[in-house]
């Protein structure tokens, strides 16, 4: 069996250019015990992939040139020598941007189809999902009354951060970037207020739309929407730090006036917490209880998620770097197969 | 009775200038049911005031001009309408920069010049000794072999923060302005290592001083040092920010790069906790604790303190200047009046 794959080729300065990547054709090794054969139906787009491919240290090992670009996947087993995972079964894996792949039954988990669709185990019932839920929980702690606010909202994260700060009884006021996604979450995901960070009126649009200041900021997103928001944070206000794509492509500081001794002396004087998370680390804490709920909210409609499918494996490093624009609208995967159960 | 004060006759740009203070005499009223006649005798410098002599927002509201500049003392009643607080009686006040004052007796705290020396009620026994006990217990909370840094390390705080440290079984490091303070840190304070902001070497024996890196940053300075130290954080490092005596004296943001987005990508890469807070937050939960504990520890030895100790009151300009430059050495005080415990 052959595999199509996209591998790193060159660390990106900036925007990944299509020089960053290269597609090559190799042939699988023959199934052993315990191993299934993957055709990748579903592949994640996510932000976090851009700080892999620099050679900078993350909070992950930098991919080395020449590997396939990392990704969660959804997949369909094709040959199966592990008998818990037989042929037909649906999987989540980390095949990356490619076509086929081997892997040990081990590593991947199995999708029920009948109890949600396969494409949501990459999305509001995967890693952004819990994401969110853990990190606006566990550290946002959102009380009934307060208000919590969200950038990128309409992505895969900020959508089920809004959502279920509303769920908990507090005012949801999202940020995204245009018209059409500041109407989306107020009429598909339920937000209280939506704000255009585009708009030349953002900063006075933000500071009329949190009369009581803010008690969450949900932080995606960093850059200028973080300086917005800072102002307005309440005393003892939490700031669950989960992402910051808007620094990701920057290749050199800019030089600016000293907005870290402005922001420190904002935590101080407020008693701000800023709490920088990686998902993993609540898995063993709030891993089942997000099971049970984001399940339940998705099936009972509570919670709503939009999907952006790109097809075809070949558009993945547009679509990536569309991607860290903000020019996707919910969670971005790319279709790399047919999907039998839609 | 009169009363000699100083009071804010004009906000300061940058460092406090003589012109920002004027003295002035005036007559103190007729003791009503229930006051007392207060004769200072320690006036506390502390850094906030600095905050509070400026009209920004801060964690207090601004002196107004005119008003007699703040600040918490220990004084003896010389005349008494309250049963309760007996003439000749040591209290904890909040008279400010001034010789004389009234004040209701229920604002007032009695001190018992048996238990500790009636000053430490405004340092490594008073609120000094509380931010640091409540910031480092309940937001650093250093575990056995965990490292815990802390600037400013001979002043009040500082030297509290690394000896519970060492009392709670973290290796203690403290920074502190020049040899002489350094080799204090190491003698007196019993840190396991001292290190020279204004060294040279600084950011190279800082790293060669945390080799496992650091897991509880205490920030108390802000500036310079926290630059150097945010490299060698862990992941999951806490970082309780009680101050920022670096930046207090600034008055235009100063053009450099952009340190925000780097600290937050920090922030964001190892999982940090950064947490402002005043120590007031902490009362209700940690305050009985902490004067069992540190009352505990200073009559035992675990925990030592030093005072500096300014004869007059005409003499707190200068000393409070000098507190901004970080030129005191130890808990600095203004001795108003004769200390008869002494």
């Amino acid at each position: 069996m052959r595999t199509t794959q996209i591998r790193l080729a060159a660390r990106p300065e900036g925007e990944p250019e299509d020089g960053c990547f290269e597609t090559v054709q190799v042939e699988l090794p023959d199934l052993r015990d315990g191993e299934v054969l993957l055709r990748v139906v579903y592949l994640s787009l996510d932000p976090y992939v851009r700080g892999r491919m620099s050679s900078a240290r993350s909070y992950a090992a930098p991919m080395e040139l020449g590997d396939v670009v990392v990704g969660g996947t959804v997949c369909q087993v094709v040959a199966s020598r592990a008998p818990e995972v037989p042929e037909g079964a649906f999987v989540l894996s980390y095949s990356g941007w490619q076509t086929h792949a081997v892997a040990p039954a081990r590593a991947v988990r199995r999708l029920d189809p009948a109890a949600a669709p396969v494409s949501t185990a990459l999305g509001v019932l995967g890693m952004p999902g819990f994401t969110a839920y853990a990190g606006l929980l566990e550290i946002g702690r959102p009380q009934p009354g307060e208000t919590v606010v969200v950038a990128a909202a309409t992505g895969p994260v900020g959508s089920a951060v809004g959502q279920i700060a509303r769920l908990k009884g507090a005012r949801a006021v999202g940020i995204a970037g245009g018209p059409v996604k500041c109407r989306a979450l107020l009429d598909e995901f339920g937000f209280d207020a939506a704000l255009d960070h585009r708009s030349p009126r953002f900063v006075a649009d933000l500071k009329a739309a949190v009369p009581n200041g803010i008690d969450v900021y949900f932080e995606n997103v960093g850059g200028p929407v973080l300086s917005a928001v800072v102002p307005r944070l309440n005393t003892y206000a939490r700031v669950p730090v989960c992402g910051l794509i808007a620094q990701y492509n920057g290749t050199a500081p800019v030089p600016t006036s000293d907005r870290l001794a402005w922001f420190l002396s904002q935590v101080l004087t407020r008693s701000l917490t800023v709490r920088g998370f990686i998902q993993d680390e609540f898995t063993r804490s709030h891993g089942r209880d997000f099971v049970r709920d984001m399940t339940g909210w998705v099936r009972d409609g509570s919670v709503r998620y939009r999907e952006d499918v790109v097809q075809g494996l070949e558009r993945a490093p547009e679509a990536f770097r569309g991607l860290l624009r903000g020019a996707n609208f919910g969670k971005l995967l790319v279709q790399v197969g047919e999907d039998p159960t839609r």
